[in-house]
């Protein structure tokens, strides 16, 4: 086990009909919010209305901020740090899924910082502080309601680039999980993968002895896996989507990558392809993770097996160590199918056409990953994996 | 699964070496410590002297007050009080395990109280600030270092009583390892034992559809079985001490709790146990566990099968699923033998003599715990069960 730090204070406020005490859990911060938005559909669902009801109680003086889009983009991010440099906000109320909460954090790290908040992203400069982010969560998939991330698209060469800081984890976040019964099942599903990947790129490390957090991770794939057909199928079931919801966030609070060192690769392959042609990150991720797994596997196939064996039940073949590792990336390839994610290429339009220019952008840095290191020459055969 | 709100922000700092950043980590909060230990482990261990050395690199001024006992005495935390008070101590640092951190809780809430510490416990006053906590663990068992709640003995009457509030949960934790490799072989089992309780008392509810926290409760409970052996065959291996000890504050954190209601109903019954034996808490709950799972056990057959067979591994008896219910009871009874610990009252000298006496104290507030509700003649029968 690695040494390591771990503190995550968000105040998590779970249950039915909690968006209402959004005001006076804003009011600690102070009288001047930022209302942070997607498009339409908190709107359409009445919930923006409950939300400014409730700050509107408390007398907050509420700045609104909508038009977030799926990998929100830095030009919406320089918008709302210039209402709050000219408004001095307290709080940034972010309503919506992991765009609107990154876009959130983006802006509250630039309000403080007299440079351009871009060189969080390139490593010119470090976030040292930033305004406090409160939540209202309506799409369990990113995990950024406690965390400390958060992933911003430059529309200049359409960068898709991830930064953080501790000062960036939200201070508070509403879970509700009747907000998510409208979710389309896409996205509902594509949530899903998402979190199953938070996990995946934690699990998958060349760190020894890490038990518990092995069993924890193993626990919350197992709980996703169990209850997503569920909530594709009986969309209004409060108790799986209260699984899923709570399975969600703690994919991504940091506690199950306590003294491991996670991979990440994935989700940098992933992300030059959603940064180039716009196709949700969970889909991606549904592409992205299996064909990373298939490159890699022969690594560690003891890990593989305790994938295989006890995320999906494969019966351990032990003749065969490999052949139980292949089964579970298989199982992990069928469940995906099953919840309506694509898991090739292919299936969403993609050529090969930008393989070799994405795997330049995502090794600009270098190699990536951490269960094994990556080249530009890797990343192409795992796009070519994934056709 | 129930609505709950949960926030731990303890900021855990893990690893070898790691009493070193005390001094750090304490400064934070201001000049003056009140520095609160046990006997004199701490100082034949060397603790002290990396402790003391590390708050006086930062300039600190430092107060002491050791001597605590396990099962701290309300008399002690009197006299912490009374030197906070005249001293406007900014934090107090807990150096040691369970104990010396509750007595340092109860100091902490009764030096911004005019009244009588023990008010709280009697639940005349309700707490509702704190002096800062920090804390240098020395035993792996309690979970005191991130939780919210507090034990202490009234030597009057010898009452064993619990109180909690947020503001009593730790700033900071720092958990190496190393620190626990001395440990007595016992004092090792009766810290496994009480983390393990920890789990069940939350385990064990009435509440449906609470997956992920079983899940994570039976993933945590399987990393600290499968790690004990070792830990008492090798008290110097790390890994398997980092387990433990990571587990043990996991257990007690809340976040396994987080949409359950927990039972509780063992602890206290232990409560009296070793409030009037003055027996190891650990012990006393090895003894008491297993008598009141054969109490309640048919009250929900199902849940004894799922532990049974998810955390015990036995094979489900789908003809008679009361034996494989009864299975995980036995196999929970030789392990807790086979890591040193008595199950039997008999084996600690504990005849029927106090059996009323306990049960009536244990019930002066009503009937015990959450899962069956328990009055005195049932929690009679547990400690006749228990003999």
């Amino acid at each position: 086990m690695q040494d390591f730090v771990f503190q995550n204070g968000t105040k998590i406020i779970f249950g039915k009909e909690k968006e209402n005490l959004v005001g006076q859990e804003s009011a600690v911060f102070g009288k001047k919010v930022l209302l942070h938005y997607g498009g339409g559909s908190i709107q359409r669902s009445g919930l923006y209305d409950i939300v400014l009801q409730s700050l509107k109680n408390k007398n907050l003086e509420i700045f609104e901020l909508g038009g977030v889009q799926p990998n929100p983009r830095v030009s919406l991010v320089r918008e709302g740090i210039a209402i709050c440099k000219e408004n001095d906000i307290n709080l940034i109320l972010a309503v919506g899924g992991g765009s609107v909460i990154d876009s959130a954090k983006a802006i509250a790290a630039g309000a403080t910082y007299d440079g351009d908040v871009w060189d969080f992203f390139t490593g010119i400069s470090q976030v040292t502080d930033s305004i406090p982010i409160g939540v209202v969560l309506t799409i369990p998939a990113a995990g950024s309601e406690t965390s400390a991330g958060t992933v911003i698209t430059n529309e200049e060469g359409w960068y898709k680039r991830a930064m953080g800081h501790d000062s960036l984890r939200p201070k508070f976040s509403i879970l509700n999980p009747v907000l998510t019964f409208t979710l389309p099942e896409y996205q509902t599903a594509c949530g899903i993968t998402d979190m199953m990947a938070h996990i995946l790129e934690r699990y998958f490390t060349n760190v020894k002895n890490v038990e518990l957090t092995d069993r924890m991770c193993e626990a919350t794939l197992q709980t996703i896996i169990s209850n997503a057909q569920t909530v594709l199928e009986e969309p209004t079931n409060y108790d799986a989507r209260a699984e899923i919801m709570w399975a969600g966030t703690l994919a991504h609070n940091d506690l199950l990558g306590t003294g491991r060192i996670g991979d990440w690769a994935s989700h940098n392959i992933e992300h030059e392809l959603s940064g180039i042609y716009d196709i949700a990150h969970g889909a991606g991720l549904a592409i992205i993770f299996p064909a990373w797994m298939k490159y890699v596997y022969s690594h560690d196939v003891n890990r593989f097996v305790q994938f295989a064996n006890r995320v999906w039940g494969v019966d351990i073949d032990w003749n065969y160590l490999e052949k139980t590792a292949l089964a579970g990336i298989t199982k992990m390839e069928q469940f995906l199918r099953s919840i309506g994610m694509p898991i090739r290429l292919s299936e969403v339009d993609i050529n090969d056409q930008h393989f070799e220019e994405m795997a330049d952008k995502a090794t600009e840095d270098g190699p990536q990953g951490n269960f094994l290191k990556l080249t530009r020459d890797d990343i192409v055969e795992i796009y070519k994996i994934a056709r």
